[in-house]
This record gives C-alpha cells, sequence and structure tokens, in this order.
C-alpha cells in the first residue's frame, strides 16, 4: 500500500501549528511538526505574506497529499474570530493554490476522535498523539494540535471510521490498541 | 508629475469588488473596476484560491502602485465577521505577495472622505464616487465602494488630507469642487 501524507494545520494569526503524519491502512507513522509564526509588529497584509510563504514552505517541502484545517471556533471576541479567520484563509489557500484536498474539522471533533471526548484538555491531546506516535516530537500545543488534526483526517477519510481508534488494528500494538480503548472509556 | 495607480478592493467571500484609479496631484481620474466573484456551491478553500486568482489577475493586469483595502466591520453575527475575514485576508494577501504597499481604512472613514459623514448610504457613495470620476462606470455596489475606498487612500496617502476635498483643487473643476463642498456640508 502507498503510504499517504497528511498535514494538518491548526491555523492562528501569530502561531500557526503543522503536523504530518504518513498512513498506511491504520497505520500513522509521524513525519514532522513545527511552528509558523507571523511578527505582531507588522502590519496584517505583511503577517499573512509570512504565514503564506512559511505554510508553502512546509506544503512545497514535504508535498502532502492531503490536507486537514481546524475549523475556526467562533466565540465572543468578534476581534479575535475575525483574526483566526485571516490565518484560516492562509491555512486553506496555499494547499487549495498546489491543486491539494483540503479538509475541515471542527475542534471538538479533532478532540473526540483523539481522546473520545469533544472536551478534551490540551494536555490530553498531546499525551494522546504521543501515545498514537511515540515518534513525535512537539514543542507547543500548536503543533500538537496540528499533528491530532492529521490523525483526525486519516480517521475520518474515506471508509475509515472513528471506531478504528477504539478496535485493536494493524500498525498499533496490541497494548497501545487496548490502552487507547480504555483511555477512551474513561474519556 | 508621475501617475500613482492606486487599487481600492472591498472584501467579501461571495463577491470582491475592485476599483482602480490614477491620481496626479490631487487631479482623480478613473481607470477600470469590476468584481470578482466565488462559486458559493464551492469548499472554502477552492472559494477562496478563485478570490486569489481573481485579484491576482488584477493586481498584475494593471499594476498598481498602491493597495486600500477596507477593513472589516465586525458585526454581530460570528459567522458572517468570519467569512468576511477569509475574503479580506486573501485581499491583503495578493498585493502583499507582489511586494506592494497596503493600506487598510475603516468603512466610516471612507463614507466620511467621500461623502462627508460616517454613516452615508450605499447610493450616496455611489453618486458622490461618479461626482468625482464622471468617466467611472460600475455595474455593482462593491465596485463603487471599491472605487471609494481608493479615493480615500488618495486623500490620505502623504501629505494629502480630508480637507483637500472640500476646496476647488487642481483636476476638479470649480463647479464640482462647489458642488462637492455643498454635498459635504450638508453631510
Amino acid at each position: 500500500m502507498t503510504p499517504i501524507r497528511i498535514l494538518g494545520i491548526d491555523p492562528g494569526l501569530r502561531r500557526t501549528g503543522w503536523g504530518l503524519i504518513s498512513v498506511v491502512g491504520a497505520k500513522l507513522t509521524y513525519v514532522d511538526c513545527g511552528v509558523v509564526t507571523s511578527d505582531g509588529d507588522l502590519p496584517l497584509a505583511l503577517r499573512l505574506r509570512e504565514l503564506h510563504e512559511g505554510i508553502t514552505r512546509v506544503v512545497s517541502g514535504f508535498s502532502p497529499d492531503e490536507v486537514a484545517v481546524e475549523e475556526t471556533f467562533v466565540n465572543k471576541d468578534a476581534q479575535a474570530t475575525l483574526k483566526l479567520g485571516h490565518a484560516r484563509a492562509i491555512a486553506l489557500l496555499v494547499p487549495a493554490l498546489a491543486g491539494l484536498p483540503v479538509s475541515e474539522y471542527a475542534a471538538n471533533l479533532v478532540k473526540k476522535t483523539v481522546c473520545g471526548s469533544g472536551h478534551a484538555e490540551k494536555v490530553q491531546i498531546q499525551a494522546m498523539v504521543k501515545f498514537l506516535m511515540p515518534k513525535a516530537e512537539f514543542k507547543t500545543a500548536d503543533a500538537a494540535d496540528a499533528l491530532a488534526i492529521a490523525v483526525t483526517h486519516a480517521n475520518h477519510r474515506g471508509a475509515h471510521a472513528l471506531k478504528k481508534l477504539h478496535a485493536p488494528v494493524a500498525g498499533v500494538s496490541g497494548l497501545a490498541a487496548a490502552r487507547i480503548a480504555a483511555a477512551l472509556a474513561k474519556g
């Protein structure tokens, strides 16, 4: 089976997290992750250009097959929502310009897929990402979130279903699968 | 004096208006205007790509020297604010990628500059744009708004001040200047 490379993106104007995984069947392998930042002292147009350049570097450097972007959580702070919308537009645009399919996932679906609960804390997401892909090395919550988004897409694309995470499947050792099942049951 | 070409952009996810004017001193000349649309049936990433392609065509086709983009009006509908933010990011990004200076203007400053009142109606803006540049031909309010944004930038860039619109100046005939002054006084 040919591996599918999935790029997850967690957009933010100041910090946009990205995480790349490789998927063969149900086996998830960590490839790389990081954060693209923009300088808060620059005008908005230049900040968006920085994000565009950074995400373009990631997309052309790693040549993902599919891209998944987190949907913006619309909160009461309209200005914050607007800023996120600006960053998110760039995260959607760059892979679309490269002709890649882009999927969008709500934050609570990402949490539910990875942790079993739509209300999981950031630290739980990080623990589960590390758990699913022990080689994953992330320095920031944004990068871990981006990996979680990629994992979510791996489980929802095509015939893949959420329950795959619950059952012992190829590529996840029996112990890990059992621990995942236990963690999900608790969640 | 070398003419300065100013591109005004009124961003919107469904329709992004654009208007190009040429400025020599205080003389404003209409060049062209139009609307870039995106197909509401497409996924968001592809809609943003459509806007990107359309605005890129305008920027590369007309080679403006400076670009002005309307600031998003943050209203109570957070989802609508978010959509506008997505479109606006593309309107800011494209000229920034082309290395052009991008200025941002609040909607009420545009209204105040062009009509003399921050609460002017769309039809007043259209009338004043037509008044300032009789050759302007716009089919939509979005294109007229974009021209108004370009006019606003023409009046606020460098040493240009709002009062220029009030006084009879080179490039605006005495009658027009007087009528503008009268309209502003009423506003």
